[in-house]
């Protein structure tokens, strides 16, 4: 197995639990019955507790990658009839352009740089949208947004409200009532620690009226919900993932909640962050997420060198930026198992590989 | 964990081996670099060999399940301006019927029934087709179509022939080379026996040159082919089940080659087949696969309370009927870890149900 002796601060996959993982290695079991269905509805019954969810509301399970999320939420609730306000501040806000556009559906690429959108009234263009999108956290520099902000003024101008919510859920909070989200997407190797390769999908009652009949089986969130009454998918599920979902959101639960989670992952980047403040690394933006820190090395160093260095001579593995600026900002995460004696090994890699390269 | 101390015979999942599950249990490694490429590369020359694939053949990896296969497949490869034969003789039939229709691609619903389709010329429609489209193995009934003959009548007529090989693939002979096959379509959780979640899909060259641009950024080959030139996927792809499908390739080489795997699971139907033959249970078909026996009851026994009981008195899984007849059929798999040692799990228990329902 590849990287099994390295320490883990990728965002996705993040490091996982001993508990969730000792499930990977169960026989999966047959799934087209009672107990599976009772193993749905109480993933289901706990992501709408996690994201507090207006009343019936409903979770679709997509065995699919994140994209897929994003790609299915505009496929099915969208059409050329709208008009998609679409907040794009980097590689992940530029998908759902493209979705949109691959899709015909109407949009506006509305461009963010150095704002958490907190004053988006002052800053959206004037025309009229029908839907707003977002990426709660652009994973691809570490930017988290101002989901009350955007949502009252997606309920003052009567709009759809869209939340990919992929990287910056248990990590940070997302409240659906309090913030009039209607659609919450999650992927379960962000946050959830668990293996890629299962995406969610909340849907409020608002969203479940405006699903749209669409040219797609695989896609098609009007046959997921009708299957979805007695527990199952139309097709087979991530089985195993859903078995770990399961058990992980009673390992939150039982460890206080998911304002516990989030704590924790508050305090590990305060902790993470503070450490490193006496290196020559800024931090890319002021709007960081607890999920993760985003790093501009300020003494001319390659970011990209930074990363490949901790690899091979610290085992520690952090991440590029997902975009064009590769030498100049990496990426560490905080979701997942997170403690601060696992943190301390990459704060000591980077002390270590600054006291060696400054001698 | 449900069913843990279950013996499983269900089509899909299907008893996994040990050193498979043990990676399961393994932290996810980060995957945008070159040793998860090489897994990537390793996986594709391992299926590429596996189906005796024409040279400069291509694998595509969906994180999907099969049904997204199936229809990523015709929405890839066929427009409007194709017409496709569609052998329909039961569920999963039926479903690249509606993948056709829902994508408004123009083809006959060849319903078969009671043949291999050995003589597949003097059955089909006379009208000419752009494609051929089959379920070797119509899972629903447990039916296996000629390959051979139907790639002899898809060549001579100058069709794409497509080929759904996720219910036989391991356990029973397909050689694209041999049968002209253009394209075969697999799952992870049948013959592989892994989780479920990957969906792979081979290309011939003759397929890759008639790939469309789409309307979708998740089922784009052509995006897939592009990335999988470096070893990767364009959205993340099922790390931990590409990790074991690796492991699972070099596990089918190890103990003698596909030949061995498919001489394993013949051995074991023949052997449960012929162990059953006192009791009041008659093979469904003539055609079946090695991966898989589809029994009905002689002796007016509802074939879903044989599942049932099987279930609740012995621990034992097996499957009901995946259509409309499951008081008529029931389905036994042979495909995955299995023995004559396991597989006498389920024969003890049908001898010892009848036993004690006669007295």
């Amino acid at each position: 197995m590849i990287y099994e002796d390295y320490a883990i601060f990728t965002p996705g996959p993040v490091k996982m639990s001993e508990e969730i993982l000792a499930i990977g290695a169960k026989q999966t079991p047959y799934f087209r019955n009672t107990p599976f269905s009772d193993v749905t509805f109480a993933c289901e019954n706990g992501l709408l507790e996690m994201v507090n969810a207006p009343a019936d509301s409903k979770v679709i399970f997509l065995t699919a990658s994140g994209t897929a999320g994003m790609e299915a939420a505009v496929m099915n609730l969208l059409t050329k009839d709208d008009k998609a306000l679409v907040v794009n501040g980097g590689g992940f806000g530029q998908r759902f352009v493209d979705i949109c556009a691959t899709h015909a559906v109407p949009h506006t690429d509305f461009k963010v740089k150095n704002t958490n959108l907190i004053n988006i009234e002052s800053l959206a263009p004037t025309d009229t949208h029908t839907a707003l999108i977002v990426n709660a956290h652009e994973t691809s520099v570490g930017h988290l947004y101002d989901l009350d902000a955007m949502g009252e003024y997606a309920s003052c101008n009567n709009m759809l409200y869209i939340v990919d919510a992929i990287s910056m859920l248990v990590t940070d909070p997302l409240d659906m009532r309090k913030s009039n989200i209607d659609v919450v997407i999650a992927s379960s190797q962000k946050g959830f620690a668990l293996p890629p390769g299962l995406t969610m999908l909340v849907l409020s009652p608002k969203a479940q009226n405006k699903l749209q009949d669409i040219n797609s089986l695989y896609f098609n969130f009007k046959d997921y919900l009708k299957n979805g009454e007695r527990g199952q998918t139309p097709y087979t599920p991530a089985v195993t993932i859903m078995l770990q979902l399961e058990a992980r959101l009673k390992q939150i639960k039982e460890r206080g909640g998911i304002e516990q989670s989030i704590n924790n992952a508050k305090d590990i980047a305060a902790y993470f962050r503070q450490s490193i403040k006496t290196l020559p690394l800024k931090e890319y933006t002021p709007y960081m997420p607890n999920a993760m820190t985003t790093l501009t090395p300020t003494d001319g160093k390659s970011a990209m060198d930074i990363v490949n260095d901790m690899e091979e001579k610290y085992k520690v593995m952090v991440c590029p930026n997902g975009g064009p600026e590769r030498e100049l900002v990496f990426r560490v995460s905080h979701m997942g198992e997170m403690t601060r004696e696992y943190t301390d090994i990459l704060i000591d890699a980077l002390h270590d590989y600054y006291a060696v390269t400054r001698s």
